[in-house]
């Protein structure tokens, strides 16, 4: 059960952009016509790109495949292909081929070069790719209308529900949705996330933006502290909004695409897998912004943290010995820590006012948030987690059955 | 249960050591007299001691008392006195007062310097120390002599079974307890670690000897991948073996303690909270010794390669996804994978030869092993891990109750 699962809002169309799903059994043949499990962006015009991919050295094929084609031709794509049920990746020489497949045949089917459609897939790594299964689901998705809301459902593994959000600023429209609730850990966890607007902007302009954002929401999430093979976001725009004019506002498109992000990353967490706490990592008077991070997804995979989060258990002693463990330099004697309103530590020391039945009331709510103050400068960031249950367990022992 | 649990022999005395222990209800009053809780190793003679201590940024006073002691009197030590069931960390100021009242204490009743005690602590972390029961205890301890194993029992937490092991190397005798089961990753994970020889050996070549020892045995283990703030291993040597002679053969003394150390390390990983499979991680072709043992530990701490062995599936994708997480430059077109002897991966790409039903047949198994060639260099490294169970997460979210 997600922990405190947002009402979604409608998902609102983005002009220019088409969105057909299919089932085709990706992950087995059985499924097929019971669950989606392919999805087709298409969009009207050329779109300029952005993407940001997962730091893991062993990269599917898709992932370097899109990447290259945003390098090379980023400012003519036309549409993102996707599957769920199979990552593609781990199989060496024939994953490429079949990624390569997969983007012809969508190319294929709407009419388009090859150079112009990024995929993603994700599932288990390691495991023949069900190519012909794929084609055939292509020409299905490309021949339908299913919208932004289907597709989040068409791209899901284990996540439970469908996520999606939208964002109107002035005249344009920002829709996007993601999948992902395991191998879920900064520098793009086992997500995919595919967002497009109509707002115009440049090629140039859309990298660093997608960039910054990803920072402060995608890549501020952990639930287990693994990155995958197969992780992405790709940002299109149509600029259709001003009819390709330029845009004016641009810190206006980035702050309605950072709080989008945010919102997803959101959900990503609270329908981690096994997730029963939703649990905000609040890390200030860092020397760094990148200190401050590195300690709070130091704190975010720590099991015994994340366990006592799972147990309701106030034992705090973990989450500062988490940040002890994260190898950078800080002075013991001036640590802060709260957790919500509770004084826990105090310039190092035990809070003489702490009582551990205050930090207990604190632990059984389904969501809080920790605040430790490391005593060496001005810097902070913010880390969203969850715990580690016996759900998580149960989903990850038998992934495969 | 443990994994395998090996059948030990009796603990060996050594000559010019005397070991006590207490039971005084450290973790709650109710325990006093059902579970022995303190132990005291004092020494006849004057005796060379060494030491390793963990690498948390937030260490627990007594590691800063022990290191300080070695550094500044390791020619001249007499006893250890250690307490399971309060870590005394976390506390701050009048943490360090307590860890000092336990040493003089110590001191006190075995009629000894201050300077010459080292001491530990384990359990949990960030709750006041109840140095009374402590006080009373040493009194007791120090004037029993239960021996090694009785030792071994009473520096235990979590731990299902007592670790003690010894050997014999010409003349003379070394024995180890050791204690741990969570909160263990290499640099020092949550365990303690005594070990006595009567060997000769000077203070200045004890050191490095127990480094060397430790980085191949209990810096070479994973539960969990979090550091304890307490971690610590000493080293005594009474040098009565020879009558304060030279040692000749300090290589045969340093390949028995290497031995002894990896035995009792495995015992750790075999007693790992809630571990039902012990696997042994073998890291070839690396560039350097260094980068074997990171690509090993990365693996090792992985929740999704540890629930798969929970599982018994050999969902080896997680695996090399793991490595490729570690931050370690690689091609991912020449590493290998076997698994026992079972080939899934070769140069890169799936080998042609490898059935899902061989893999299971290998997971299925309390113990096996994984061997990951990286393709880059010569060197190696070896972690001995365990799987993430729903024991561990019962264990670790009811820690306190």
């Amino acid at each position: 059960m997600p922990v405190n699962q947002p009402e979604l809002l409608p998902a609102l169309d983005v002009p220019g952009f088409k969105v057909g799903t299919a089932s085709c059994g990706v992950k087995s043949a059985d499924l097929k016509g019971k669950r989606t499990d392919l999805t087709i962006i298409a969009a009207d015009v050329n779109c300029h790109a952005a993407g940001t991919f997962t730091q893991n050295r062993l990269r599917a094929a898709c992932v370097d495949l899109g990447e290259q084609a945003i390098t090379d031709n980023g400012s003519n794509i036309r549409a993102i292909v996707a599957n769920s049920g199979n990552a593609n990746a781990g199989t060496g020489i024939r994953e490429e081929e079949w990624a390569q497949m997969m983007i012809a045949t969508a190319a294929d089917s709407l009419g388009i070069n090859s150079n112009s459609v990024l995929s993603a897939s994700t599932g288990v790594i390691g495991t023949p790719f069900p190519i012909e299964r794929i084609v055939e689901g292509i020409g299905e998705a490309s021949a339908c209308a299913s919208g932004w809301q289907e597709a989040a459902h068409a791209i899901r593994t284990t996540d439970t529900y469908a996520k999606w959000g939208s964002k109107r600023v002035g005249d344009f429209t920002i829709t996007g949705i993601c999948k992902g609730s395991g191998m879920i850990h900064p520098n793009m966890a086992t997500m995919l996330g595919f967002i497009a607007t109509d707002a115009p902007l440049s090629q140039k302009q859309l990298q660093p933006i997608l960039k910054r954002a990803i920072g402060k929401s995608f890549n501020s999430i952990s639930v287990d502290g693994d990155t995958s093979t197969n992780d992405t976001v790709y940002l299109l725009s149509s600029g259709l909004a001003l009819g390709h004019g330029q845009l004016a506002d641009t810190d206006a498109f980035e702050a309605a695409l950072t709080e989008l992000c945010i919102e997803l990353a959101q959900m990503i967490v609270r329908d981690g897998e096994g997730v029963s706490k939703f649990v905000t990592i609040n890390i200030e008077g860092a020397a760094s912004e990148e200190e401050a991070r590195h300690v709070g997804r130091t704190i975010a995979i720590s099991p015994l943290v994340k366990t006592a989060f799972a147990g309701s258990d106030a034992n705090w002693g973990r989450i500062v010995a988490a940040a002890g463990n994260a190898g950078i330099n800080f002075d013991p004697d001036k640590i802060s820590l709260c957790c919500d309103d509770v004084v826990m530590m105090e310039d190092g020391s035990l809070h003489p006012d702490y009582s551990d039945e205050a930090g207990m009331l604190v632990f059984a709510q389904p969501e809080f948030s920790i605040t430790l103050n490391l005593g060496m400068g001005e810097a902070s960031a913010t880390i969203w987690t969850g715990d580690l249950t016996h759900e998580y367990i149960t989903i990850n022992a038998e992934y495969r059955t």
